[in-house]
């Protein structure tokens, strides 16, 4: 779940945008035929094997419509869910239910997709010490719910943004004119807070970026053994990230050579979203 | 493209969040390296084959940052693309074009992949005169660019969200005591310029629909044999819309029956991105 | 009234910033006599005859300001009142009653205003079939009330803005080379929920519209007897809407001639307000 | 005009939201159409006598959605104009011309009903040295447009809200124990530069307000003779308001007895518009 | 305190606008070792001898947080209090005390700082009858707050900006052709519940200003001689400030001199901060 | 300088709202006297000695009222700057610069102020290896002005907020169990390319933290003889925060030491304003 401040401050102004994109002035079809306030319920349900992810916000989703809706959950973030479970009950103004639903589904949907996805992934990592990484290749204005959903599939998440996190890339290391220099500048201007991470293609750069005290250095594109003599140059004195594709004979080898992190962008960015609906709505007096 | 006034009032607000969403106060790591505006070109290439969308967006990401980058395009949106080819080259401050990298990519492959993936599922209604429909299973705060890929790659839009278009569903009819009253009552308070779409589950509710005037009936989870007589009996009084899995088997038969919209949410909630990226950065003087 | 979910996302922004523009920092003069929170009551009467529009926007500015205040009705909209009616009582936080005072009357009497003017109008439409319908020449930043007081006063609402509404004017006819091609382009680009409708001049042009399938033809400028030849031409094949002068003898020769809708901007960019006020604040223990 | 600082800060996002209101994402009809950038041309044409008023607003609404719209105007903000008058012409993108145009006329249709208004007004109080004010009776959202509209129209600005001025009521006086008290409190509370106006019912409060130093005395609902005697007790020692109708019999009266201002809330809420339109729209190369 | 209008309206938007500026997407820290919500209880101790102000703020940034936060206060805005001095309790979920701590603090400690500062000068004019007033030199986007704790500390507000205040400085004499014209074209243009004044730097002027009816005179930078005759000439016919060095010279010298006011832009922009802490933070069931 | 992104993203808004701030409608005295766009030129003068800082700030101003105002600038932000110097002219709408020269000083003698304030400090440490650091006291809605003036003035910037940095206090270390469950929680859960920096108490807690990993230690009110025995401990396993009061002679005892930074509220909270002005506004053709 997130804690109730980034809720308010920083999760609530996108849901409350994407319920005005879903409604600019009132939803018709609701209005056309149900005038008052009239009592009901609906069963989540799932209709894929998953993770399930994202409740918390399905349930902010109706709440900040009307802070009166209720919601039963059967399940909590982090779940696996299989086809046909019942995983929540919401109890609500009819014309909440059914104005919110399409929003509350589209989040939930997405987030456990992704959360299925890295679990899958993650899942591939297990028994080694190597973590799973995120990137910025989230779908724009949705970070802050698809990191959380890494997260909950037992990812981890890399920097959040440009922001908070140094990632000095070639044309960083060309502008500052090599590596070391590179290294030196972030030192001086970044706030000392932020570990520097530098992209490196060959193993003449893996020397100039340990030397300049790298906190994490980035394998770019290297082969097997490459990756290996770079392992052996860096020896310890900095955290090792690889990014590509992540497949079960690449974790193999990956995880005998001491890496310390693997990096996929299509976590966020390619996960199918996970089959979910509301059923059997009904009115309750 | 978008016309310049959605863009300006309804594409730009999303854009400029979500550059906030990925820079809080700013790009440490370019700020580490590169103190001064110095002009840098980087060219555009696609990793995959597909249906190019979003240049648009993407070249607004950087102007939107800095009103004199320039974009040179050699494709335009709808064009088909392979691996390998140079699609655009971008010209500007480089502290723009690193800054801005990742957010004009992540818009661009998400509507590539969705225009990708839409039109292979409009080659399967090629010849038929079926014609392909989104939904509003759109990623939140997504939807404006979900649904024009979704134009792009050769589908049409359906309603674009819950106030400009009336979809009655069961729960509709439910409280509205029937599909006759729930027609009746949408043709009295909607606005009168809206097409009254219901959605019905048995033959029973197509006579009646078909009665009350309903100007699109949706056929829910129909067979085939049930498809037929409901097209039997509505006679193009009304428009036919089905929803369902889009696969070529599907397709042959719907066409044969005179259905005129199927409709797929997996347009834009599963399709997967479209691999592109930015290569070369060089400065130029 | 609105339903709660148009209230708390499409109208309580238009209040919040309506009550910004009245207190930029403090009611001075409010806060120069009462430091301290004491509760009165004040009635809400009507000082002229008409239908009342807005109570619930009236009640809204009290509590978006302070969610105790509590509005105790007795009347609802699209009650007719008379002058001198005692038509609420409002009780909370003096200071609040203050600072809200002007706004929440402002509100208050443009839309029972805009219900009493529509009220009279659809008087004269009586006993006919002819619905009355407004049109976008609303007061800026006002439509979604303004609208709403159309519906209460007894009009129905023509489309709510350009995005969710089909009406090919002269000026797009000419852009797409004549009217068959105008509505063919329409049915082609605009999300297939939305009627197409398009307005002519001549009966060559009622011909050429009913030809291509319009879902709507509006009539332009045209004489009693052109409108009944077009009436002949367009044979129930598309809905018909005048626009123009509504008066007594109009109509009479309009519901003759079978047309289906009347258009007028008066109802909303012209109606006088209705005089209402707040008297009698007191303090209560 | 306004000056271009408030244009910026203060009526820009106003424009910007009431086209937002008319476009929440694009305009299909225009859209439908024209795909391109065709420049055209389109008449500003005067369907009625009186005060023209907001041109400046009228231009903004289409330099904001496309800074290379060109307005030439044959008038300016104040000057009479009569029925098929050409007042102006707007060139640029047909597209931003149709779009824009409603919102444009419905700024410059009121705001030149107000002038208008006022005008009419302002002329019964010609020869006397009364000064026409007008209220805070204004639109929600539209002040700055409407008070302005006043000052064109001849009148002259009461306070513009809660914030900017002192006004004493009868439930102010209450509430601080009597005039003298509610003026020495003000003159304690309220930052130095505001001025205190006090409303006052008979003569002994007339007589309090003077004593207590009150500068602007606002006489609520006096008979002819009241005020007579008021004005002898006041004697230029503040100035004198008085609100309510204005008609001619009544401005001769009060200009003999020497009264400063007169206030009306009709110069805002009731004006009627200034039928005003675009026409013979049509492309130019 | 604020009253509860201007805290919702104009005081709260500023506030979440810190926060978020503190919390840009969740706090880190505390989220690592706090995964529920565990209450808890905290002081806020005096740290140094001051006039305390803002506490109304500091309570407001935690129940924005969570509503549920409680505060039990042992001193009221203006106590003097010492250092060592337990001024408050806050109870409530500790992820809120942490993170809402910081801002709190900001706000508190500044606003006291200010306060503290302004008391002290307002005590070098106490016996005399010189008010002390502030400036438009606070620090931007925190005016409300700043002249709120200028009050608190025994000020006064000058105009609160450029809108609800008219001040005629040299260059608006320069650019009305002199003194008589701009007091003449002020009264002309402003709002006629404003007070007009003037700055001026000689004796002629001062005439001038006074024969125009100018309500205020600002003597600019005047030798004490020069005040004493400028003082004669105004005779009682406006309001004076003076502008400049507070000291307890000065203050002697002008009171003698029957000026009203005293304006200084230190109370504002250069009181030191008051040391506060929040201390013996642990959990309570 | 800021550079153009951060420029346009995070800094602008903030600017933006401090002049609505300050004009919420217009500018009532330069509108009083000035119709007419009039060209002028003015000159920035110092008038203290100090660092200048926020010169760009001070430019933005003016150009987001009107880009057409042009600063030519005689110093740079960084310089030493002394009384009388003149070190910028103005040229634009005399409107512009009498409008924006309130807000445009605010800024820019805060900045300079806290440029100059953090330039004495850092002196101090002139020639020790220690690293000055700011802290979170930032004025709220200003801290990325003032992060900036700290770097201007000689100093490093510790987090910016709660979200970019982990910091774990002692209630933290509370909840979390003890120092190393606090750093192996935040190792677990931080987003990797943060480091984790812990604040100890005594030498305990600093054996602790020094074997759990951290990357940053802060000694909280450690003794010199404290001091010494923890860097004894840490042996340059960790890097050394010191935060308190900066005074020469604690500065020689930690530099002795080997302390890395050393950390002061005050460089942002207590900063004295530089005093600095706007003079010799004249028109130019």
């Amino acid at each position: 779940m997130f804690d109730p401040i980034t809720l308010k401050l920083n999760v609530d102004p996108f849901i409350e945008s994407a319920l005005r994109e879903d409604i600019t002035s009132e939803d018709v079809s609701t209005n056309c035929v149900m005038k008052e306030n009239t009592r009901g319920e609906v069963d989540l349900i799932c209709k894929q094997d998953g993770i399930i992810c994202g409740l918390q916000i399905f349930e902010r989703v109706f709440t900040l419509l009307d802070e009166k809706t209720k919601v039963e959950f059967f399940v909590k973030d982090g779940d696996t869910v299989t086809k046909g479970q019942l995983m929540a009950k919401v109890y609500g103004d009819i014309r909440v239910l059914l104005s919110g639903e399409r929003t509350a589904l589209n989040y939930l949907q997405r987030m456990s997709g992704i959360a299925t996805y890295t679990g899958k992934v993650a899942l591939l990592l297990k028994g080694s010490s190597i973590k799973l990484l995120d990137t910025r290749k989230t779908t724009p204005n949705n970070r802050i719910f698809e990191k959380y959903a890494v997260r909950i599939g037992g990812g981890n998440n890399h920097r959040y943004n440009l922001t908070d996190g140094v990632l000095l890339k070639d044309n960083h290391i060309g502008a500052a004119g090599g590596v070391a220099k590179a290294v030196r500048m972030a030192k001086e201007y970044a706030p000392f807070v932020r570990k520097i991470e530098i992209e490196v293609e060959n193993l003449d750069m893996v020397h100039e970026a340990v030397e300049a005290g790298a906190d994490i250095i980035m394998l770019d594109n290297m082969s097997h053994e490459q990756i290996r003599e770079a392992m052996a140059i860096i020896d310890h004195k900095a955290e090792v990230e690889v990014s590509g594709n992540v497949t079960a004979e690449n974790i193999a080898k990956l995880a005998d050579l001491g890496v310390d992190y693997i990096s996929s962008g299509a976590l966020t960015h390619s996960a199918p979203i996970m089959d979910i609906s509301l059923k059997n709505l009904h009115p309750v007096e």
